[in-house]
């Protein structure tokens, strides 16, 4: 039974951004050798169908997450984004919601948050895993 | 010209979060008799086409507003909550995001949440002067 606490830790926001910019440090301090990992691809890329489109080695994920973790620990909002294809539909069909229903707009993105941020987590740790398993360090 | 420091301030997240409290703090003090917020039409009921359908009045602006802080200040994600119906949709369609591009999805989400709780602090401040002006105080 998953007792109040756990609950607790588990559904918070900002334990779980203080979660993430921790599994980077990990994944900092293993990682001596960032160059080992140009040119190994992700599981993603091998599982998905836009592997070519993507072109993702472990190593530009690592910078990814790097760059993630720094925008999270500072937690200035890149105003300045240049938007992506989808990111624009997407933010035109959400902003008749911010007068209409502002609490649904506040939920989805506290849970959308919360969820990518999950994920990020995940893979930072499977990045790390990976480097060890490369130099043939057993986890 | 606008410092670096200003820029901080304006951009953090987490600062925020806390002014977005400290708003719904400040109308709680000065609202000392919410009944006399119902039936009080908010702006929005009066220009929008949708009045009708969302039919609120500033009592349950108040109410959303105190509850939405309830949230930020636990920073607890509701992850029980009932999706409407656009939420559902734009949640299928960022789905693919999540492996191919997170931090696309992470700076979406981001960026959104700041946005949300810059229009709800307006919202507040706009809740509490309209009671002011209902007990006829000046600001």
């Amino acid at each position: 039974m998953q007792t109040a606490e756990a609950k607790f830790n588990k559904n918070n926001l900002l334990l779980t951004l203080r979660r993430y910019s921790s599994a980077v440090s990990d994944m900092e301090q293993t990682i001596l050798l960032p160059s080992l990992l140009r040119d190994v691809p992700s599981d993603e890329m091998v599982d998905s169908e836009s592997a070519e489109e993507s072109c993702r080695d472990l190593y530009s994920n690592y910078l990814m997450l790097k760059a993630i973790r720094n925008t999270v620990e500072s937690s200035l909002v890149p105003l300045d984004d240049h938007k992506t294809k989808n990111n624009a539909v997407i933010s035109k069909t959400l902003e008749p919601l911010m007068d209409t229903d502002p609490e649904a707009l506040f939920r989805f993105h506290l849970k959308g948050l919360f969820s990518v941020m999950c994920n990020l987590t995940k893979k930072t740790q499977s990045v790390t895993d990976k480097y060890m398993d490369i130099i043939g360090v057993a986890n």
